[in-house]
């Protein structure tokens, strides 16, 4: 039923576009800087905001207090009728980052305008009009599109749309604890990620997780003279360096046991769409000075950086580091080393078999003491979910290509409390682009996202309500 | 003839000993501090009380200023006859450690006197009783008893009495070679080392050099997070642990082309020698907390830490190495390499070659840069010099106990000048012991020490002589 009015949805989105953006314009009015305390009377404006044009779509909204600024929280009332469609709860945030510096915007930032560039191409200049506030619109957008052709959503949707997320999201942590009841549902969706280009939609399907360890070794109980104890006495830094080196295999694979178990290697048609986006080396590592990759050899540039797992050195200090000569041999070195983690890595076990290692390579004379700095696993949808599938066809559908599924190299912690805490996978999806000039001056965001991505959330809908 | 006058100076010199002691006290009463301004007075006595003392034995002595404490020069102007006979250099320094803490002197530093240990063991305790009066000293006595018997020394003998051996002989090294024709002879000796221990007398036969290098490694030209880059950007930390952990092979031996070029192994006898001295790593390193030698396999302790070159890491620095955790994959990283050398082995070739073993590890995305902190060679004596085998020979005499030939460890800067400024050998011989608290508090030598080393030195001079 849902599929048959489409077509009349998506109709209704294109013929209200103008509206749409008016009502985006007044969201993006709202100075809500949350970092600076001087703006929380704007936050709270920009809260009451957003839950008025929830109420206007049918949804229950209301601005619920946090220790910093409030939590939206809307839920559609008349719902879906029951059955197989997912109930699903949208994430998405009100609040800004700051806009200094002020001067080197072209136009003040929270008054929004539409620019048109070569060929016709028009964007979105505001403070937000990415981050997030566009962003989140075009899932609001369909919503109301839908409520305006069929006088209902098309799914029973949940909206956490938080004030914090520029500074940590500290207090929705503990609100998603809290509130775990009326915020649990099937499936989380956040339009807060970016497309592949301009061309090319995008879901995220993976986040890495994090193990971050410090070793420190000890050998003799003070630091040794070389010219007396040089050849004799066990120096710190060589176990070190032997330790870490043997980290890695000579083809770039990590050496510890164990270390790929719940790893998956990428489905078939997976890998060969991420090959079609020719990532180059030079491309990706060209602006930091790099043209190689390092790492596991034999993978896609884009595996390496997203769905393959790696072990860092992320620090390293012992003996004499000030200017000049030293002829020391210390009695201890340590290293800072990390591992992020993928599929269904188990951050304990690699943990402990890390540590084991280390053990295996002291020689005599040598102790390890361990320190522990953060411990997650990794997130991930899987490929065969009938969600992702669903959305991966509805966002072919709407831009004309197929839709890749990329990882992000690093961590979304809300994500992860969505799984661990409410038991619900997430689905992102967004329309942002590499040059939106997000947390920078004349930030942007292309009318075309801003449209098809209304369209897009109009047509992923449907495909999981049908 | 002077071997056949050997038993009458070995007489006169167990005669004479108390009063050689007294001229020691005398010495020792002079409050030759060399590194507290306060004293410079109390040096420049020092200088002068020794100049006279040298006067006294024939010899043309004056007190040489220089930008620092004076020097002491003597010169025996009769001479031995012309032939065979070496022109030896005696070196030796009239300064001492400051005193403090003074509270921890049973008896004040600069008032000399004997003691009585257990079994009738007597000790000399003051500031200096040892390094380096007590020691010098056993070679001006031999050399006055010779004065006494003969009339005359029994060789060409300049002696060259420094003032600032403990603050680091910093204007010593101009001074000779400023002096250079005056004070070049066939062989240096000095009289500032120990025995092995109290029954088995000792010389020591080299000196490693040294070669210090820093590398520092560049990949990223910035710091890069591990979670957008880790995986694909090449990590200098992993690049500079590869490179050290290769310096070493299994075997303990260091792994750099040709860097055993010219390392000679230990004669035969010289190194049963060592072996029967039986310094065990539990003797040797228990006191730092550590049981097991490291370093090269099959190798005596004693090799290890003397006679052997070695590879070290001195320093090592590289990303995050403050509390906690950050994920971050640094652009640079650096260590600092020193190796100790021995026998023939050249500094600039080993420099070359570990910077060519450097350069042929670095991967793609990966630049080096070397610093230079220091490059001297070994200072070795050949096994086979007729003057160590002379004195070997003559202390074997004395002590009843074949002398051992030790390598030491670290450097003394000074006898490399006398090599390479100079084109002389060392031969250092001295008789300070492992508890004479030599820099500490009670301070002392032994009166056998003392006595037995100015009979040793009459024995050397007699050998050297004949």
């Amino acid at each position: 039923m849902t599929l048959e009015t489409l077509p009349a949805v998506l109709d209704r989105i294109d013929r209200d576009l103008d509206a749409s953006l008016d009502r985006l314009f007044a969201l993006l009015r709202i100075q809500s800087v949350s970092t600076d305390p001087a703006y929380a009377p704007h936050c709270r404006n920009a809260a009451e905001h957003v839950a008025a044009d929830l109420r206007s779509l049918g949804l229950e909204a209301t601005v619920r207090p946090t220790a910093g600024h409030p939590v939206v929280v809307g839920k559609s009332a008349n719902g879906a009728a029951a059955g197989k469609a997912p109930r699903v709860l949208f994430y998405g945030h009100y609040d800004v980052q700051p806009v200094d510096p002020l001067d080197l915007w072209e136009t003040p930032p929270f008054e929004p305008r539409i620019e048109t560039l070569d060929a016709g191409r028009k964007i979105i200049v505001a403070r937000g009009a990415c981050d997030d506030k566009g962003q989140a619109m075009t899932f609001i957008e369909a919503c109301r599109a839908y409520k305006a052709v069929t006088g209902k959503l098309p799914l029973d949707i949940t909206m956490l749309i938080e004030g914090e997320e520029e500074c940590g999201s500290k207090h929705l942590f503990g609100f998603v604890r809290d509130n775990a009841a009326e915020l649990k549902r099937d499936l989380a969706l956040v339009c807060d990620t970016g497309m592949w280009d301009a061309q090319t939609p995008s879901i995220t399907t993976s986040l890495r997780g994090l193990v971050y360890e410090e070793i420190t070794l000890t050998c003799a109980d003070r630091d040794l003279h070389s010219g007396l104890f040089g050849g004799a006495a066990r120096n710190p830094i060589h176990v070190l360096a032997d330790i870490l080196s043997a980290l890695h295999k000579p083809d770039g694979s990590v050496a510890i046991t164990g270390f790929y178990d719940g790893v998956h290697e990428l489905p078939a048609d997976i890998k060969a769409d991420l090959a079609e986006l020719d990532l180059t080396p030079e491309k990706f590592l060209g602006p930091i000075g790099l043209h190689e990759a390092a790492g596991e050899k034999g993978r896609l540039l884009i595996e390496l950086i997203s769905t393959r797992p790696t072990a860092e050195i992320n620090g390293i200090v012992g003996g004499y580091t000030g200017e000049g000569a030293k002829t020391v041999i210390p009695g201890k070195a340590s290293a800072k080393v990390s591992f992020r983690l993928v599929g269904a890595q188990d951050p304990e076990k690699i943990r402990a078999s890390f540590r084991e290692f280390v053990r295996a390579r002291l020689p005599a004379d040598c102790k390890v003491a361990f320190g522990n700095f953060g411990c997650n696993p990794a997130f991930e949808v899987a490929f065969d979910s009938p969600a992702l599938g669903k959305a991966r066809a509805a966002l072919a559908e709407e831009w004309g290509k197929k839709a890749v599924t990329v990882g992000a190299g690093g961590s979304i912690p809300i994500v992860g409390d969505f799984k661990t805490v409410l038991g619900m996978d997430t689905l992102l999806v967004g329309f942002a682009l590499d040059d939106d000039r997000v947390h920078s001056p004349n930030e942007k965001y292309d009318l075309k996202c801003f449209h098809k991505g209304i369209r897009s959330w109009a047509r992923i809908l449907a495909a999981l309500a049908d």
